[in-house]
């Protein structure tokens, strides 16, 4: 049995792993962090909790060390500081961007954690940079194709479209219930740092390319259902694409090869729905992949991890099973 | 380690059922039944499954009757020819509305199965009559009020609000998406049947009294409130209320007295959130019952009264940590 | 032709008076003030006006009182004290709170300003309160029983159900679009000013009595049902009420009864739907309105008064037809 | 003064062509006929519309031959058999999807009828092939591009997001409210007949090229955002692209050059939100355009190339003012 602590627990993310590991078979204590205001049982910041829960303590409280994983589900920049106040006999999974770009190109004891195909974090794992929620339904949309040689080249292009928990807890006036509610729209069109996360996971996932990523918001809770356009190499037909990724997702417990990918198919649950396709007349692999924003693109997959570096069930303490409607 | 089977396992109801006892820890195995098409495995019909899953069968397979517990999950009508054929040693929950008159009025092998307060399953009790969504939250509302002698009398005046689901999986007219998003409405403003099964459960629980009550639908798919407004007898303080509530609710894990009851805080979990107030000028009671629909108001409710008939812990199998958002 | 001013031209109420009096084909010119930040055009603030529009001036500009009108859609308490900056020549008619009691209990030159079924707006009328949202819906559902003399007395039972536009353009934690969708609560449970206001109303309209009030939150940007269970006199039938109500509101274009009234059919216009039905068992009258809250139960409702005390046709300027969904 | 008829009224085309018509100041009667059930008058079918209305009458009715403009919002297949009964006099707009492949391909006399950059309808033009909701964005998004030379080639990548209004008035089980809500999915990914009339339209616009289409379902009754990616020729800058866009849209009264297009900011009017990007690191043009898929998308350039067949203002009866939230 392990105990867990959860740094950020009043987040989305942060909400998510303290539901999860609070039913996790392995897990016997929670610690609820905050690097903001401490205090209060976890039920007083979240009403979803029920009843009591862990005390809210703060991120330098001792009671953290005790944690035999840490997770940081913190705002971008956060982690960076926090980690190395863990030492490194810890293991430390860090759910937001900050360890990403090092884990992506190596050279870095940080390890980036897509889990799947195949898992990149091994028993033994201490330091886990958990993968952004556009990049793991993008990379598992692509990394069968990519891995078996299919795609040409670039330019790949990345439509993402996400639900509203992908900006967090945090109000704002584009994400007023009213002002969103009926509203789609692309959002930093230029310069998400989800494109670059994208293009590294290529190169690591099989094929360097350029990436092309935009994100999108529309008016749901959660989901996020990412569409690829990818050139596929000359010769290479709708068999083939279809056979290299029934292939690589055959053993995997998370993702499956569907007709067509929804994302209420897949909400509230560790898995992924991936969707294959090629266009004919241009010879574009159009691939989709739908998720639960805050579960395989985030806390979800942050658990899975912890299984792998534990040496766990890989579907340990994750639902598999989906509640829509 | 029990055997189920779940009558009608492709509804909104039916899969949750599906969905909690697949995870039950007192459950080996669960039989996927129909009155309709039998057929495929589960996840051909319901795709939030994920993969496999039982194999759908007909109502009348004898495999059905090597379940210690069924749930009939079926639409009105069908339990009533249903129940029967499982004769009297196994234990049948009934979900839909069939049962639930001749429950309430006693005379009858059939017991209704409210679980708070005091729950109405025991354990041994064969048959269970599953209470209706809006009857299970105006009922939590009143409870306390009504066994502690604070209502005076009626009309007792329930407005309920729901969500979608509680419509059911068909397809209809006036639930097309586009025609019931930005929808709120009554229905079936007089002679909606609940209103006598919380007449009659106001009798059971402790006070005769004339009820009214009017549903009506808002735009998302899961939750239900209902806003109960009640005569106080005379002299009765805010306090008065206030304590009975505590004290009725105190010891039980599925229902919480709070400040002001949201669906959100039990979506996706078998609990209960309870808000009351007194109304000064009309010296009226005040109180909000707010569940999900499907759980509490339905398959959750269900599993409670299967631990209950079977001895196993109350809240084995049922999640008390929501989700939202 | 008239000029207008809008005050809060920002804000939720004011951005329809400007779409509605932009078009109105009585009105020359628009002013947009603004009790916080003047500067820029109209669209720089409200990007659904499209292109350019008037400019954003301070509320103490002098163009504001070349305005024959002055539309005041302020916070609460600012109206008070804009007010009489105008003077008594020009007419104001104010949408906030703040002159609506004084209205409703005579002795002030503040017109309440409920349109039917008679309006108690005239020609030459100079000062008008704007009814409240949910004060519009709830006197429309009573007031032909009122008139009638067909409700023996209290207490009047008003649950309320609104859009989220309701609680205005600021964004606030509880109206998050993530913690608002699938959402439904009741909310100022205790002390709502909109019950005074209803209760006024009812005296008014012809009966005394006590009303208790319940405002609740769904899911949707606009419309507001309110449901009313008022007692009946003794020998009152479903056909004395039926007439009642289709006498009060046959003349009028703006509200219509039917068999059940539903947001969608009135949202994006000024007309208001009502549904009648007796309850036997209680002999309890059940009247449900529906309305747009921000044209009917706000800026719609305003242009009718303007019409009104200017002598205008009353349609004018007043969309009819829905454009739902 | 012009009489109008509309067949197909009650779809949701037909009945925003209903309302645009019935407060067109240049259009005295409007014909509401339907190919399936006539009989009572419109308000009994769409309640929307209020009171009374005109009679629906069958589409062979001999009162739609008086009308001088007929539109078609009827499905495939039926506007082809229904346009050679108006003779050839008459002006015939078909919203549907028959006409607009030969009108695209020349050689007939149905023009297709693109409003923006340079409206393709004349004055006098009889037959009109009205765009499809997609190819609206997706040409308006390329247009100033394509017609400066801007774009090198293919191939062009278009993903189209839908509110589910584009799905039309039936009832669908994968339309379900509860099934819906929440639900982000492409659908019809190989094959979609509006991938051929984007094709088509940016051969006529001045680049062939081949088109790769993806369209989307997202939980909204109402908007469109079609986000565009093709590849730039050699040394096109950013500030080239921009120039192009503001010139080709600057003297339009209905499309406007933004930051971002966003479907709240145009929802309810005839307007378009266009919004261009280069992509430094892939030289690719991304750009966005955000409509109301049943207005801009629809019913709205429907009436756009009446009034200018008719040789009236172009934004006649048209709105331009959003009413969101």
């Amino acid at each position: 049995m392990v105990k867990v602590a959860v740094v950020g627990a009043r987040g989305y993310l942060g909400r998510e792993l303290v539901r999860l590991l609070t039913a996790h078979p392995n897990v016997e204590a929670v610690v609820t962090a905050t690097t903001s205001q401490p205090g209060g049982v976890y039920a007083e910041s979240v009403p979803a909790y029920g009843r009591g829960g862990p005390a809210m303590v703060d991120v330098t409280d001792p009671v953290l060390h005790k944690a035999d994983v840490v997770f940081l589900a913190t705002a971008g920049g956060e982690a960076k500081k926090l980690a190395p106040t863990f030492g490194t006999a810890k293991a430390v999974i860090d759910l937001s961007r900050d360890h990403r770009d090092e884990a992506l190109h190596g050279k870095s004891p940080w390890v980036y954690g897509l889990g799947e195909p195949k898992p990149m974090v091994k028993k033994g794992t201490k330091l886990v940079a958990n993968p952004g929620c556009y990049p793991t339904a993008s990379l598992l949309a692509l990394a069968p194709a990519l891995a078996a040689g299919l795609v040409a080249g670039g330019p790949i292009i990345v439509d993402g479209i996400s639900g509203v928990t992908g900006a967090g807890a945090t109000p704002r006036p584009d994400l007023h219930y009213a002002d969103t509610n009926e509203s789609v729209r692309a959002y930093k069109t230029l310069g998400h740092d989800h494109e670059a996360e994208i293009q590294a996971g290529c190169t690591v996932l099989g094929k360097q390319a350029l990436v092309r990523f935009t994100p999108h918001l529309a008016p749901l809770n959660r989901g996020l259902l990412a569409t690829v356009h990818a050139p596929l190499s000359a010769g290479v037909t709708p068999g083939d694409v279809k056979a290299a990724y029934e292939e690589a997702y055959a053993a995997t417990p998370f993702v499956q090869v569907v007709a067509e990918a929804d994302t209420t198919h897949v909400r509230g649950t560790n898995r992924a729905e991936v969707a294959v396709d090629v266009h004919g007349p241009t010879h574009l692999l159009v691939a989709r992949c739908a998720i639960d924003n805050l579960l395989k693109g985030g806390a979800g997959a942050a658990v899975q991890n912890m299984n792998l570096l534990l040496g766990l069930p890989p579907t340990s303490g994750l639902p598999l099973i989906g509640g829509a409607p």
